[in-house]
């Protein structure tokens, strides 16, 4: 091998121990990765931005998923022609009107739903607003309260506590591991979340469903950091409701509208509290009385946001061929190589991983405890191109998208961070208010 | 003048009387017209295709604005790379965070309302769920009853019922001119149309709203069929909370996201039934507790649907320089026209205009019955380029969209359609089921 560095921005610098052996089982195992052309399919090597002149290495596609080339010439397409030329006549001409129930069967088979279950439209926090009403309204006379999910993403707890309000009912946090242990006779429902998005962890979906049901409640799964990532299995489990948004694993776009999914044998007792003429049986009578639709229709609202759902539409197309269990083999393979290169890169004890090394317990993200500085760390590591995100008070979240995410990205994402740890001077933690 | 037909598809054809007067003065008033270049700031005129061969009539903007030429070019450098390139960094860099209050503040001054008081996400019939269970939550203890439109477009009235079971108050339907007899001091709110979607009636917003604070009830209006047609003047006439949509005449594109407005003085009591994490006050504290933003943040639900909301604020790039009286002056003399124009060359019989005469209570578009064949004859004009719509049993709809609408379009809407019913045959109405 030549002297050159076979790394640009490693030039002149020292190279951590195993960093040449780590660099070349990256270069293995992008070579027989099966998803690997898959990237092609998403606009990731655009020109650099960033000090270092390499592509970025883009480890936020749990925030954000990247752009599928298929989305600007459909969008290009539906706003010029559809809308431009076509106008009013595209709500039935170009399948605008059926596009919720028609989106929400492309996500079905990648949440283990079959068609009619999933219904695409409004934000994760007005379909779990749906669906914890709903649940609550199909639930026994006698229940007093909701579980949550005592490590929610936030928003899950806000609109938990309205639903209840709304119905008369109290909300209690309870640890996911301790759920089945604390359901009694007077829960309604719980509301947990999938992969945790602070740690990473895979919450038991099909245990927490199972131990639910045998007291008596519905289990409603909130989907954000899990679909597109690992099979979810909503119709095998027997989950009641489940909500997620598109615009992580599933690249739908920024703020892509959300989904609900409604177990079949529930739908015809789901009564939305949001009723809007889009779930009516028939919402051109105009009828003064509604009448909810059959069906998952009934989980529609109000006029369907064409342009976002049309974008996530196009983005869908970057599954054609794709197993959801060769997603989920690869974002393990991917987790356990990027620890792996962490532990051979970072100063001790300067990162933690708060991450299950669990595979039964691991979502398809890494979140690394590094204090202090945290915030400072990912500034800098997306200055260097490496971009991950910052969740207070002091996790690094780096999330891996099996679609796109490569093993050399993983090695390179470990390296720049033991580089930039080195560049920090360390700090005391703990002190401060 | 030479025999030569100025209207290709009127060639052969028997010219009802006065019409060659009817399209001299259309030619002479939109050659006085000063709104008459903004129709340049749309894609109107493209290819025919339907079977006359000229350029369609659009008089559907009531339902779906045109597509302004601001929008394409702008979403896609969203797509390609705010959301392509930049990514997860545009939510800061290109302020996808803080564009549902940007775009609201553009939305406020079409509608007499000051910055600040409005916010612009997810649908009208959940912004209408915001809006009522906010305003019955801010309204007296005794309150036991929400007054409700009872011609309204029947999404208000569904979600006014749901949020009526929700709180334990009843839902009374009360014509809107008698809203002022009817209100008591049991009235937590009134929900009225300022624009009837199916008559074109201007409620009166000013004298309806004293009558409902003077009885200590709240104003809640839908100004679906009004904004961007007509001045409104929330804050002028000391609107409590109202809601709309922005694809109608704001031109924002198929399921453009709706708005809700607070007023300022009660934006500090306004509890929403939707507490999601963008309503919060530090949404990046990931807060287990609530603590609502401060102003009109506080209306907002999830993440904001991005390409939706700047295809939106790219569309209202249109305003720019357009005065709402102009607006207002110009529709009603469309109006005026198209109405005068049906008279002279319609069958008499055949269609009877159900938008009142009355310009204080007529907003911008024109009703008629039709009866029967009223859907076959929307057909027909609509093939033959005249494109309104239907709404059962017998209403044939024309919006009237000043800033694009010509008073040629309208004297030619109405001559298509003399044609249609002259060609129809003239059944009995009143039989069958």
């Amino acid at each position: 091998m030549s002297e050159t560095p076979e790394f640009p921005d490693r030039a002149g610098l020292q190279e951590p121990s195993g960093a040449r052996e780590h660099a070349a089982r990256a270069a293995e195992r992008d070579a027989a990765d099966p998803l690997a052309a898959i990237r092609d399919r998403f606009v990731l090597d655009a020109a650099p931005d960033h000090a270092s002149g390499d592509a970025a290495v883009y480890l936020d596609g749990n925030s954000l998923g990247a752009l599928p080339r298929t989305v600007p010439g459909r969008i290009a397409d539906v706003i010029a022609r559809e809308w431009g030329e076509l106008r009013i006549r595209s709500w039935t001409e170009s399948g605008w009107w059926t596009a919720p129930e028609r989106v929400g069967d492309k996500i079905a088979p990648l949440i283990g739903a079959a068609p009619g279950r999933v219904v695409v439209g409004d934000s994760t926090s007005v379909n779990l607003f749906k669906a914890v009403v709903g649940g609550v309204r199909m639930a026994g006379k006698g229940c007093t309260e909701i579980l949550v999910d005592a490590t929610t993403f936030p928003t899950d707890g806000y609109i938990a506590r309205s639903a209840a309000r709304m119905t008369g009912l109290a909300v209690r946090p309870v640890e996911p591991a301790r759920i089945a242990d604390e359901v009694t006779e007077r829960t309604a429902l719980a509301l947990v979340n999938h992969v945790d998005y602070r740690t990473g962890r895979l919450n038991d979906l099909p245990g927490i469903t199972h131990a639910l049901h045998s007291a008596g409640a519905l289990a409603v799964w909130d989907l954000c950091h899990s679909a597109g990532a690992l099979p979810v299995g909503l119709d095998a489990h027997h989950v009641d409701l489940a909500v997620g948004c598109t615009y992580k694993y599933l690249n739908g776009g920024p703020g892509a509208p959300a989904y609900l999914y409604i177990r079949e044998s529930l739908q015809e007792r789901f009564e939305s509290p949001l009723p809007g003429w889009n779930s009516h049986a028939d919402p051109f009578a105009m009828d003064p009385a509604y009448v909810p639709a059959e069906g998952i229709a009934r989980g529609r609202v109000g006029t369907p946001d064409i342009l976002s759902l049309l974008a996530l539409e196009a983005a869908l197309e970057v599954w054609d061929g794709v197993s959801i269990e060769a997603v989920r083999a690869k974002s393990l393979a991917l987790t356990d190589f990027f620890l792996e290169c962490v532990d051979a890169y970072v100063p001790p004890g300067r990162a933690r991983s708060v991450t299950p090394f669990d595979h039964r317990r691991r979502g398809s993200q890494v979140s690394l405890e590094c204090s202090p500085a945290a915030e400072e760390v990912m500034d800098e590591l997306i200055r260097r191109g490496v971009v991950g995100d910052f969740r207070r008070p002091d996790v690094l979240r780096f999330g891996f998208t099996p679609l796109y995410t490569s093993f050399a990205d993983a090695e390179r994402a470990a390296w720049v961070l033991g580089e930039v740890l080195r560049a920090l001077p360390e700090v005391e933690s703990g002190a401060g208010g």
